[in-house]
This record gives structure tokens, C-alpha cells and sequence, in this order.
């Protein structure tokens, strides 16, 4: 009797479910729920409040809504019983926080907190902690906290204690209401078994967490502000627990929600990234997987720690077992894309792309790929989401240089992906660098899956051969197998994620390899990219940090005026 | 009985007439005729040859299409007889430059060299010599030639030397054919009355003649080019001819194509910026005229010859008789919005503006003035053309910087105004560092008639008052005024410019002045631009020549490829 395991990989833009068959990781299928409220960037909603430049919120109805409409979808498409279904894990995009009251109730359903921003979930791509997060920073470096080289010498204001900080400055209220600070990650697992559980990836990248050492003391925490010298004690669980363990099991509001069977084993939450690694089929160090979607996740393991300025995190266990976990990321890809299409793309290309009966997508790709590297004199900065890696600084902002007369949207477009990819690069080379063999690249993801053209490149620029991992939609068949290991050998599933990969991951027969000449060719070009990128990057010309301040001054100017 | 005069002005995609009534510059009618073939940037008119990149060449047909069409037209329409046109002058977009034979036919128009790019005009964006320039500039200065001063140190790439220069290295059969390298300018007057009378307008700006020291010597140009040991003697006219005086009569070839009579006065010929200065009513220093249209020309009048680094020359009687005429400039102005209209706006705004019964250019303004200053966060460098003054390099190219995941069209638009009036602001302060008073500025052109929004924004970066010409069509009514001297006062027309431009010039009513708050937000935004400007201008880093190189190297290797 086969056996099936169900993966929910939460997005910025929608939740997906998966589901797998366990023998072999076929997809039997999937459903997608595009959150209702979506990113929430301008106005709370039911409220006339306009947030400030840099925010990002989310709503976690949105969350609960994705069970209820993909995993009964796909039981009946598939025909599946759910007494078939052994496990269920979960992945999310990380760190995408909430506070929450004694019950796990988020504040923002809360009626009484409902027009407080900071009340809501804080997507991960919530920006406007920077000033926070360089208090931290620097109280860090002050301090000599020992932690602070494992993530790259700077705590990203995307990560959890640069967004306590906001609200513990911006709303104290809520700050005192909170009885936990969750990660979405262990917010939905706690819907779905009623059991928190800190999982150990988010608490390691995300939150300072140290499988050694612990949380920073809470002597760091008071020098970061009065009320929060206890926030670990008072406000966030201690007890954290290793990928691959089962949560526990669904309860009946969850059975309800979700028409599983009670008592159906719940895999501990996981960050989208992370989870794709085993998907892919790596289960060895030197092979860094790129999860490609509206940003880069870069992860690779090593079998030790090291210190590399400027990346993410190293976490024990942090990506599987027994192997060190180096993350990095780059904030903005295929937001970035998106970004051009929406907003640069003229009228007459949508036109020339219906008359090709194309999309305007593969209109713009056809007409890039067609010019020769460094044929459009363009040369861009990605930083249109700030730089995660190797700067680690969201007050960056992107750069477009090169333009004349006969500048063309696709030169354009082209540029900009070209420099994802020299961002990819300072990446992997400053992971060997610093003693982190790269000896593959794999990619997953949206991009990965849609894009040859943009993987190519990749391939051209970084001069290495990319795998992509076999499954279209990785992080929900990561989390799969993590639901496969949640429910055990004994009941049809596996003993260990490794076991799981094996069986259930893979890669695609496509390969993209680099071409001689394309790749001394983005040499020059990428020498060119590193100048600029160190030049506005690190301190020579702040010129973007001064420019965001006066936007910040004339937006205030405007709300007054 | 009213006496008329006729102005004809050149610019880069049109040609336009204009009637004037000689005593109070009461324009009467107005025809305009687009150049059939336009600025020619792809591929030679009637063949499959492909231009290389930066050239941009016309086809001088267009320009005597323009007599035939708009001449007839406006007489016919205002129902003036030809016999009471006193006189017409012209003016011309410079350096725009033709090789012609000895009867003064353009190479082009003869089927042997018809194929030939280098036979055509080349108007004045043509780039393509900045390789000749940078010789040049590097052969004077190591020559000490004593005249490089007064061309702010610099001669450009779109000047008469470098074009002639490139003819001579690329195609030395053309350079040996050619009887004369003459200024489209001459050639028009050529056509009109039969006569070569080299002005002295474009003999000093654009072609290094002094009006006491003469042309370089031969020795100089020997060391440019072998062949061009003898061009000013052999291929030039040394026969100048100061602005204001009569260059001849129509003639009967001319009678015919117009429809004026015979023996109708032509003024010497001008260009389109400075014969702009008495239409707005300038007759003497201090007062800085900005010509704005697809680019911005700027020019003011002093009493001594001082040397200002990066300006574009100053000409004694280059404007008006006996005062030093300074002349700088920018390479695009409207260009630059035009390109972003093309390539940028993507179709929701175009639904929008159709939606709010408004042009798309309309619709942008109109969200672009919403915005604070400062508010986009970005800031650009107007570069898309190369940078004119001060900076003298067409190698340089555009930089948007600021950019974010939420950056709108309508901020990118205002950034690019902006830009150029920072870029205005340099020139406006660099000339009074190096002694030449701006007291008060004037606008005309387009841009100045049509676009009070940037304006406006010049106002406030530039923190001056801004008067603009009362006519919309500045240098064809300042040609008609030439045309009235050419004539002279015992004809109905005038003795001299300035009583001209006294009776026939003048200002709107309405003035841009600037606003405080905006002046001193723009203050740090200007602060920023410099840095950047002399970042990437003054060979801190040379990226944006190098990125130009591989270009060339890249669409060459496409080419073969």
C-alpha cells in the first residue's frame, strides 16, 4: 500500500502544497492559495493607517487559509485517503515573525490590536528595523559578543531581534502583550499540532541561537533596550528542536481544518531554503544549493565551522545532521525582475510580444538573449532590496549605469539579471575564500525551474556547471520528506533525512554549463562589478544611506504637509 | 507697409520657418517639416550597411526639402507676397558637417559615394570620433597650443576637427574627394544665395578659429594626420564672416525652390542656440540664455576673454558684435526624456493617462510634481548622451542611483529632470568661479515652452529666477531678426542686432522663481550629484570607458559572429 506525505511550503506571495508519493517523491499533486492580503507595504488593512517606507507586514489568516484550501484540493485531485497520508512538514520564509498571546492567538486578530501595525506578522523582507538592527551592531561589536563573527560580523535588521527592537521602541504595549515572539515557521506548527516548537534553523539563523552557547546573555539584550533584558526567558521558547523530529501530531481543530487524520505526524518547522537542500538530493558538504524565487538562499554545507564575514549564519544541524549549515542570500531576484516588468517595460514591447503570441516575459528573455555579454555597455548594482550578502546592509539601494540614448528595456533587463548573478559570485567566492569549498552549484526554485536564460548566466558568470534540483516546487518536497522522517520507518516513511533525500530528491537531467568565451567575458565585467559594489558598499561613498535618509525627511515632509 | 522677415531654423529632427513682422516680431505663420530620413543611426538610407555604434548622421536633402515645403506654406497662410520679404535668415544645429565637391554638392548626393557613410552629414551627436578627439586634445596639450584654454581645455568629439579626423583615418578616399568640409550651416546660405560665407559663429566655437590668432597651424594638424597638413587651406574657407552681416541675395535656383524673390537678403548663417539670445530680448552680459530642447545649450555674454575649464569655447562676436561670447552646454536634455518615455512607461500608465483623458507625458508630469523633493530617493547622472560641460567626454555615460522594489516610473522620470538641472547648475557655477558673472538666467527652447514643471525645478536647484523667451520658437524668430539686419534699415528691417532684438525680442510675463525649502532640499541632493559627477567624471574610476570598450569589442565580435 503506498504511502504519502504532504509538504506546505509557505512564499512572500502564496502557500503551496504538495503531495508526495514516498517510495519515489513523485508529485501527485499540488495546491497553491495566493495570501488575500498579499504583502502589506502601503495601508493596514480595514484601517486608513499608511505604513512607513520599508515596512512589510503579512496577515496570518492568510497563513491558516492556505491549509484549509490546498490540502483538501489535493487529496481529492489526487484521490488520496488521508489515513494514507504519514506526515506533513512545513517550511517558511524566514525570519517572518509574530508576536503572539498566551494562547498563540497573533495580537493582530485580536480586535483590540487589530489597527496596531506592529501588532502583525513582519515579513521577512520588512526593512524598517535598519536602524535597530545597526544599534545592535555596534552595542556587538562594543561588547566583543563571540556570536557575532558566525553571522558574517552583522545581524541583518531582517532577523528576529532588530524587529523586537522596532516594536519594543515603537510600541511598548504590544511589546508587553506579547507572550511569545514566533516565527511563522513554529507558528504554523503550532496550528497544526498545538505544540510550540522552536525549530532549531530559525532559532540558529534567525535568532542568535547557538547549539553550544545558547542565546546571547541577557546583560546584550538590556544595552539593546530597558524591557528587553528577559525577552528570552519571558518572551521565547528555550527549548529548541533539531530538523527532523517530529512536533507531534494533528489535533482535531487542525483535522478539521485540513481534513487529515488525527494524529497524523507533524515534521518540526523549517525555513523554505533549507528544506530544498535534501529535495535537490545533497546530503554532503561543497554543494551549495541557490533557492531562486523573489530572492537567493544560498546554502552550503562544511564539515566546520568558519568564520565568513558577511554571510548569514553557520548553524550545527542548521541544514542537516551532522554538517555545519553556512547560509547567505541576496535579497532581491526575482523581485527584481518583477520589479522591471511591472514598472520599465514600454507599451509597444507588450504589443510586439502579443503579436508574437508570447508573453511579455518571453519576449524580453528572447530579445536578451540575443545580444553578446557586454554588448549593452550596462552594468547594475542588485540592490534594490539592500544587499544581504556580503554587505549585509538593507540601506543599500540599486544602481543602473551605462544608459544612453540607445539603451534598450531588454539591455536593461539583461543587466539586471547579469548582476544577480556577479552577486552570486562575490558569494561563492568569498565562501572559498574564507574556507568554504564551493565545488558545485545547485538551483531551485521559480527561477531556477522557468528561467534557463537566467541560469545560464549564472553558469557564464560564475564559471560553474548548475544543477537544478529535480522537483519544480523543492521546498514543498523538502518539507514532504521532512513530514516522511516526522512519521518513521515504522509507519512507511524514513529514519533519517538523508534516507529521505535518497529516496525522494534528486536532479534534473538538464545541466547548464559555462562557456569558455562568455566567461572571460563577464570577468572583465564582473571585475567592474566588484569595484563599484566595494566603492558604494563599504564605506567610500555612503551616498545611498544619505539618499534614504533624505527620502525618509521628505516623506515625513509630505504626510505633515 | 508692414515689412516681413523669414527665420529658418535647423534642429535635429525637423526644420521650421517662421514669418515675422519686422516691426514688433509679431510672428505671423509658422510651418514645420520633419526630415524624411531623421537622424540616421542604424543602417545607410538605400543600403544594408550597418553604422557602427555613436554615429548618427542626415541625409542633406532633408534640409532643402525644408526650404521647398515651409517657405510656400507660411507665405501662402499668413497671404504675405513674396515681394514684401525683406530678408531670411537661417540657422543650423553645429557641429553638423558635410563633405561637398567643388560646386558644392554633398558627397552623399552623388550615386558614386552614396554608400559611403562617411560621404553624409554628420550631425552633431554623431560620437563616433571620441577616439580622434582624445588624440587631438592629447597632441595640443602636449604641443602647448595656446588656443586649447579658451575651449575650456578641451575640444569635443562633436566638433569640426574630430569628424574631419575620422573621415581621414576611416576612409581616405572621401577625405581626398572632398573639396570642402563645410558646417551645414554654410551650406544652407550656400544654397540660398550662392555664396560660401563661413560664419564666424561655428568658425570659432566649433572649429578652433580665433578671431585675431586665425585657424591652428598647419604644423598641428599635420601632427593630427598626415593628410591634413594643409585642410584649412585646401579644405576650408579661411573667409569668415561675422554674425549680422549680409551674406548674399536669393538666387534665381533659390527663387525658384522658395518662392522668394530674387535678390531677398540672406543673413550669414547662425546656429540655433546663439541666434536665440536677441530673440529673448539679450542684448548684453551676464544674462545666461539656455537653449532647452533635445539638448541644452548655454550661453552668456562678457566683456573680458577669461578661461573657464570645461566650457565649450568662448568666441569673440560669437553672439553679438563686441562682446566675448561664452558658450557651454549639455548633451541631453529632452533627448533624455523622450528615451524614457519610449523605453520605460510601462502600459498601465499609458491606460491611466487614456483613462484621465491626459497625454502619457502629461500623466507623468502630473504624478512626478506630486512627489517632495528628495521623496524618490534617487538620483541620477544625465549622462545618457555623453557629458558636454565640463566635463567634455561623450564616454560617459547615464547612472540611476536609489533604486528600490518600490522606485515608480514617474520617480525615475523626475530624477532624470533633475539631473540635468544639477547638471546646469555645475555650468552655472563654474563659470562664475572663473570670472564670468551670471546674473540672471533665460530659457528657451521646447522644454522651456511647454514644460513648466521643469522649469520649475530649475528654479529651485539652481536657486535663480528663470525668465523665457516670449516666442516658442526663439531661433527661428532670432533668425528672422537676422534676417532684418541682413537687410538693413534703408530696406524696412534694421542696422544692427540689438536694435533688432529691441524690437522684435522680448520674455513671457510669466517668471519661475525659485522656492525656498525646495532650493535648500536641493542643496544636499546637489551635494551628492557632485560627488558622483567628479567620481565618475574626473577618472577616479573610468568604468563607464570601459564599459564602452567592451561594448565596441562585444558588437563588433556580434557582427562577425
Amino acid at each position: 500500500m503506498p504511502k504519502y506525505s504532504i509538504g506546505v511550503d509557505y512564499g512572500t506571495e502564496s502557500g503551496r502544497a504538495v503531495l508526495v508519493d514516498v517510495r519515489n517523491g513523485r508529485e501527485l499533486a499540488t495546491a497553491v492559495h495566493k495570501y488575500a492580503n498579499g504583502v502589506i507595504d502601503r495601508v493596514l488593512p480595514g484601517t486608513k493607517i499608511v505604513l512607513e517606507p520599508d515596512w512589510a507586514l503579512q496577515d496570518p489568516n492568510d497563513y491558516l487559509e492556505v491549509l484549509k484550501r490546498t490540502i483538501p484540493a489535493i487529496l481529492k485531485s489526487a484521490k488520496v485517503a488521508a489515513k494514507d497520508v504519514i506526515g506533513i512538514g512545513t517550511d517558511f520564509t524566514a525570519c517572518t515573525m509574530l508576536p503572539v498571546d498566551e494562547r498563540g492567538t497573533p495580537l493582530c486578530m485580536i480586535p483590540k490590536w487589530r489597527n496596531r501595525p506592529h501588532a502583525w506578522v513582519k515579513l521577512w523582507k520588512h526593512h524598517a528595523a535598519q536602524a535597530e538592527a545597526d544599534t545592535l551592531n555596534r552595542i556587538a561589536a562594543e561588547r566583543a559578543e563571540p556570536w557575532l563573527k558566525l553571522y558574517g560580523g552583522k545581524i541583518s535588521s531582517e532577523w528576529m531581534f532588530p524587529k523586537i527592537m522596532q516594536i519594543a521602541a515603537e510600541d511598548s504595549e504590544i511589546y508587553r502583550e506579547a507572550a511569545r515572539f514566533m516565527e511563522a515557521a513554529d507558528w504554523i506548527v503550532l496550528q497544526l499540532c498545538g505544540l510550540e516548537r522552536r525549530n532549531s534553523c530559525t532559532a540558529g539563523y534567525k535568532a542568535i541561537w547557538h547549539k553550544r552557547n545558547g542565546y546571547p546573555s541577557s546583560d546584550f539584550f538590556k544595552a539593546l533596550h530597558p524591557s528587553m533584558e528577559h525577552v528570552v526567558r519571558d518572551k521565547m521558547s528555550t527549548d529548541i528542536w533539531s530538523l527532523g523530529r517530529k512536533a507531534g501530531e494533528i489535533t482535531t481543530v487542525a483535522a478539521r481544518l485540513t481534513t487529515l487524520k488525527e494524529g497524523t505526524a507533524v515534521a518540526v518547522g523549517n525555513v523554505d531554503a533549507h528544506v530544498s537542500v535534501p529535495a535537490a538530493g545533497i546530503t554532503e558538504a561543497g554543494k551549495m544549493l541557490m533557492i531562486m524565487g523573489t530572492s537567493t538562499c544560498h546554502m552550503v554545507m562544511g564539515t566546520q565551522e568558519q568564520v565568513v564575514p558577511g554571510m548569514c549564519g553557520v548553524v550545527e544541524d542548521g541544514i542537516l545532521p551532522g554538517l555545519q549549515g553556512f547560509e547567505a542570500g541576496q535579497s532581491c531576484v526575482g523581485d527584481h525582475f518583477a520589479w522591471f516588468t511591472r514598472n520599465c517595460v514600454p507599451q509597444a514591447y507588450e504589443v510586439e510580444a502579443k503579436k508574437r503570441k508570447m508573453s511579455i516575459f518571453e519576449h524580453l528573455v528572447d530579445r536578451a538573449s540575443r545580444l553578446e555579454v557586454g554588448e549593452s555597455g550596462l552594468l547594475a548594482l542588485d540592490w534594490w532590496n539592500g544587499n544581504r550578502s556580503v554587505l549585509v546592509d538593507v540601506d543599500l539601494t540599486g544602481v543602473l549605469l551605462g544608459t544612453t540614448l540607445l539603451t534598450r528595456p531588454e539591455e536593461i533587463y539583461r543587466a539586471l539579471i547579469e548582476a544577480t548573478a556577479y552577486g552570486t559570485n562575490i558569494i561563492v567566492e568569498n565562501f572559498e575564500k574564507y574556507g568554504v569549498p564551493v565545488h558545485e552549484l545547485y538551483a531551485a526554485g521559480g527561477l531556477a525551474e522557468r528561467h534557463p536564460f537566467v541560469m545560464q548566466v549564472y553558469a557564464d558568470v560564475t564559471g560553474r556547471t548548475i544543477k537544478t534540483a529535480r522537483s519544480g516546487q523543492a521546498p514543498a518536497v523538502g518539507s514532504a520528506q521532512f513530514g516522511a522522517v516526522a512519521a518513521g520507518a515504522k509507519a512507511g516513511g524514513f529514519d533519517s533525512i538523508v534516507d529521505a533525500a535518497k529516496a525522494m530528491g534528486g536532479v534534473k537531467d538538464k545541466v547548464y554549463r559555462p562557456r569558455d568565451k562568455e566567461h572571460k567575458a563577464y570577468g572583465k565585467l564582473f571585475a567592474e562589478y566588484v569595484t563599484l559594489h566595494d566603492y558604494f558598499g563599504r564605506g567610500a561613498n555612503d551616498v545611498m544611506k544619505r539618499l534614504k535618509a533624505i527620502k525618509a525627511s521628505a516623506v515625513r515632509a509630505g504626510a505633515r504637509g
